[in-house]
């Protein structure tokens, strides 16, 4: 196998405000002979995330960051092509956090072996992966959705607004989606049933757009995108609302973020509940989620969109599509069938 | 009764930031005859709370706002002088929410008899009362304080904050306060146990401050002011920190709120909750608290202060004086014996 010629996807400086293609580089090497307990794996899959953008800081996360010329790495499935671990086969697909490269070794204590025939396997990045997770745990844990309710999802045509959308649907929410493009809200309103949408991209007014669109409040508000969105649904929260915050991505591109009144006396005026998390929290849980998830897509009340970019040299851009707001459902990057 | 002359404070003006002397005006009137089902109050004393400032503005909140020329109306506790009720007799004492004036009638629904042998009849307007039960719910409901953790109290002087600091440190936390004099937390540490103490005043670098004073970091930031000091305490915060959203005092004269920056993604990265609440949201859990705050009196381990004003003349400046930091513990104003 030393022969193999692993291309890898660096970090070659740390992005100041939105990510350019010089802040990659791309380099080549060798792959070492395994020792034993260690197996190779053939990078099939990566998906792109905006939670990547905050490590590439040099700041302290709930991930440590990258360090420069670091290979990327990014949650990613893979297919074992050698093996001198005894848990893991030749022919295994694996889930894993994997370089941005060809090939990984890996000790397989991370790795987690997915089956192929239950769904497609990139759906272990998105609707059964984190994505999926983040909804799930975020809805369900923090939102506690009531039939009736009203939940306003932000970035709602990304993998995990799509499914928190479908989720909250399901529990008979009325379901309002914020997206960048009247295409992507046709799909929200049209496939996955959501109520109501908002293009902020057209929207001069979220405030209007968002009171119009919510005659009587938000209870939910779940939040993957923090800024003016999250700032005019603040305004719009009923008693008792939650308000989930999963993601910030319109902010970690911005070196001096926009700011908002420093005054949280909204969260007195509706006894209101604001909770952030990461889906690690409720890691030993994983398994009840993916057996809901899988039963939902199983009966068709959950769907999902991935956004698939072929071949390594092309992760930096569908990674800077992200925050161009260009992707739609799950943005995943495939090295090999 | 009818010759008795009834002196009232009324709302001239909305204040525009500080509240000053000339938003309020003092008026007389007679007191009428009672019909059945009334009774008579007399004031005794009167609670000034830095809340009743929202209800000065022409805006929605969790209570209506007063129109110009109300009778200012807050915590109160009375003595019945003369009923028409059969629930209440002459000599009973009450705890309602009674109006700036000497003389109130009620028809006793929302009066609640209190026990004049059990404590002091002015507790029930504080460590007894909604300061009380704000600490108890807040620190017990939202913080779930555990031994051994960091549990920073902003606005700790006064009779919420002492309160919180109390209980926390009861529960074996290490409790930081901060106040705005040496005097204030001089008190705090030796009287009342607080571990360390921040004087916002005359501290420069409120982040450094809370950084020396929590070298462990914040698991519960008990909140009652807002503004620049909430924004120093929740850069230190721990994963899975609480933190309540209990008042916001230094929020509420400011036309125009200071800025922070409009991203949650502090909440994200430590998974922590943040919440608000009023007391009312417990309503039905009153006796739960009030008999464990009742038990910590007795047992010596809640102490209390207040500041008491006389007459009914001085209650705008008792007022005013919230806004100044000029009070410590349960600011009252004494009508009658």
């Amino acid at each position: 196998m030393s022969e193999l010629i692993n291309r890898q996807i660096r970090l070659n400086k740390r992005p100041k405000g939105e990510p350019s293609p010089d802040d990659f580089k791309m380099a080549e090497t060798s792959v070492p002979p395994l020792n034993n307990g260690q197996m190779l794996i053939q990078t099939l899959y990566l998906s792109v995330d905006p939670g990547m953008r905050g490590m590439m800081e040099d700041k302290e996360s709930y991930t440590p960051p990258f360090s420069l010329n670091d290979v990327l790495t990014g949650r990613s499935i893979g297919r074992v092509i050698d093996s001198k671990n005894e848990n893991f086969a030749i022919g295994d697909m694996v889930y894993e956090r994997l370089g941005w490269q060809d090939y990984s070794i890996s000790d397989g204590e991370n790795a987690q072996k997915v089956d192929q025939n239950l769904t497609p396997i990139s759906s272990y990045l998105g609707v059964l992966g984190v994505p999926g997770l983040c909804a799930y745990f975020g809805l369900f844990e923090i939102g506690q959705p009531k039939k009736g309710e009203t939940v306003v999802v932000s970035g709602a045509s990304g993998a995990v607004g799509m499914a928190a959308g479908q989720l909250a649907k399901h529990q008979g929410c009325r379901v309002i989606g914020i997206a960048g493009s009247n295409e992507k809200n046709h799909y929200l309103k049209e496939e996955l049933g959501f109520d109501a949408t908002i293009n902020y991209k057209t929207t001069t007014d979220m405030g209007m757009a968002l009171q119009e669109a919510c005659p009587e409040g938000i209870d939910i508000y779940f939040d993957n995108v923090g800024g003016e969105i999250t700032h005019a649904a603040l305004t719009l929260i009923n008693y008792h609302a939650r308000i989930i915050i999963c993601g910030q991505t319109s902010q970690y591109n911005l070196e001096h973020p926009p700011m908002i009144p420093g005054n949280f006396d909204f969260l007195i005026k509706k006894s209101a509940l604001m909770k952030g998390f990461v889906v690690y929290d409720y890691a030993d849980r994983n398994d009840e989620a993916v057996s809901y998830l899988a039963r939902l897509m199983n009966e068709g009340e959950l769907t999902y969109e991935e956004h698939i970019v072929e071949g390594l040299e092309n992760a930096p851009q569908a990674f800077m599509d992200l925050f161009k707001s260009k992707s739609f459902g799950k943005q995943l990057v495939k090295l090999s069938d």
